[in-house]
């Protein structure tokens, strides 16, 4: 048995820390933030401001993805799709961007992560060590240039289940990026795409098909780069970590990250805030018309409509929503996707909606 | 259906978390240190000192507990033991208590737990109410004073797992407890019980019995108050939360928790001391005889080895270990229990050890 094919249970917890260490250490380095790393009980870290931002979310086998999604292209609906990357270091990557997102939107910087791993037996020691890649690939976005990875702790289960909490910074005024704040008149924003996320998660857990017909490689072949771009969405996310700190600068009063579908978010915005939220169905519909070709692989009879779905309830966008005086100028990236206005707190749109975003404790 | 057998499920991810709010709110209300709680994308925590002591833990059912534990007398391999309390609160009074213990050992204050609880669909939403109940009350322990509850993440899954994050404030002067500063001929030293959670575990595992004795009665009630302690020390731990800051007062020079065992925890700290480990082999021994009842309750062939055993190599003390100068006046519960030497990186007993603590990753 060669080192790359070592299991966690072979090699033991102690075994398995080194073989992180040695992929964390050399990233650490090159930065600052950690006066003390894994070794002891636990970690140090410093914060100059005084004052961290902080947030934890897991992501679980079966729940929040499957293997299966990064088998290769004989298991994505029949299409010429390979798996976007290696599957370890996608997870890793996606479970930090997560967390790296609910600090962006508060406003602040990522300065540290933490990781609790949970592991089937049989997983390779390599695994391990792809997926704190991964991690190292999150933290290489621009805006998370200060963020360290602190360690964390390893266990055993019958299915994968990492738990990432995130600490950051605040802005040096100590002023954050908050969802209570909006006011009548302003300007709703986003920042990042909609619906790309939930789109891809269709195309992964489209049933493997025997029979591929012309027409569907042709149409594969010919949107190649929209359902590439709704894979990656969905397996390799990339948060712009620099849009809360922006838009903050920008004179953003209020904000969070889509995380559950732009309706349920933008409906909690709402309450939170007192205000009422009205939807831009243009442009909106607009959005929705770049995602038809992914819907037309799904099914091609309500397209339009599924599309539509995506962009107002389909969750891990990962995007910010955020809003801004109308005398503002946006932030590069920023798009203005609605109003606010006075009114009982809920979300205005002439679209059809379906159901509500994604709620984590749904069956 | 009352709100009381309302599932997670019914309530929805938003219900839940008004729930759980109901219960931290009114416990965070009366501490400070938490600018921003739960609401945003983020909790807000200040820190005064301008740097955190980080750890975090995770605890699944199956792997670190099962429920099955709290069902009553006669899973308990026919005893007459009740279930200490209900358990819900017991796995966030454990979950909190492990991690809060981490700090502990730094030397460091808790200041914050933060929480990622994934929990199967049917479970209530009033467990998820006694979960954190649980954690305010491992919260209220001497030490934990100044501890909040940041909130967290809730997700779906097969089975109950719970990963915490816990901070904590390093002391004034900065000066942290690490695991590689002993020196030769210092004293090693244990703040708290040896081997009963390890019990505790063995009694709880016992195969429940369709019959039991008149005489394997009357050893449960002679023995009732150290069977007793064993299960509250695995259901329901509770770690001296001052023995950290105290021991760096009283000039430990090195210290670590115990949730490995005791040889493979000292294992780690003559590691990274680069020290030899000699344990006092008489002092051991009478700690084990403490526990010998609860051994012969598992099976009296073997009593005293198995107590032994215990002792040395049982998981789950939440005890610290520290070193100190030998001129240094102990802190009020600590007991020597063994030497530092100068030597290769082992630890010394003339006791039957057997295997060597709890891994993590072991199958």
């Amino acid at each position: 048995m060669t080192a790359d094919q070592l299991t966690v249970t072979d090699a033991g917890e102690d075994a398995v820390l080194e073989a992180i260490t040695e992929v964390i250490a050399p990233f650490n380095a090159q930065r600052s933030g950690m006066p003390l790393g894994p070794g002891d009980d636990a970690a140090c870290l410093s914060f100059p401001a005084g004052a961290a931002v902080i947030t934890t979310d897991t992501m679980s086998e079966g729940q929040d993805f499957r293997r299966q999604w990064w088998l290769g292209p004989e298991e994505l609906g029949g299409t010429e799709f390979e798996p976007v990357a290696e599957w370890p270091m996608d997870i890793g990557t996606k479970a930090a961007a997560q967390n790296l997102s609910d600090i962006n939107a508060m406003g602040a910087e990522p300065t540290a992560l933490l990781v609790s791993l949970t592991l089937p037996p049989q997983t390779p020691v390599a695994w391990v060590q792809d997926f704190y890649r991964g991690m190292i690939r999150a933290c290489s976005a621009a805006g998370a240039e200060n963020c360290v990875i602190a360690g964390g702790d390893l266990g055993s289960g019958e299915v994968i289940s990492v738990t990432i909490t995130a600490l950051g910074a605040p802005p040096e005024d100590g002023k954050l990026l908050r969802r209570s704040s909006a006011t009548a008149g302003e300007l709703l924003a986003v920042n990042g795409a909609l619906g790309y996320a939930a789109a891809g998660l269709e195309v992964l857990e489209l049933p493997g098909a025997e029979a591929v017909t012309e027409a569907e490689e042709q149409h594969c072949e010919d949107h190649a780069e929209i359902i590439r771009s709704c894979l990656k969405a969905q397996q390799q996310p990339e948060p712009v970590l620099t849009a809360g700190p922006s838009a903050l600068a920008a004179g953003a009063t209020a904000g969070m990250d889509l995380s559950d579908g732009l309706l349920r978010d933008a409906q909690r915005l709402a309450e939170a805030s007192g205000v009422r939220v009205r939807l831009d169905d243009e442009v909106l519909t607009r959005r929705a018309g770049r995602l038809e070709p992914v819907a037309e692989l799904i099914g091609p009879a309500s397209a339009a409509q599924r599309a539509a779905h995506w962009v107002l309830s389909g969750g891990e966008d990962y995007g910010l929503l955020a809003t801004f005086p109308e005398s503002a100028e946006l932030p590069e990236g920023f798009e203005v996707i609605g109003r606010i206005e006075q009114g009982s707190a809920e979300v205005l749109t002439g679209l059809e909606t379906g159901r509500r975003g994604w709620d984590s404790l749904a069956p």
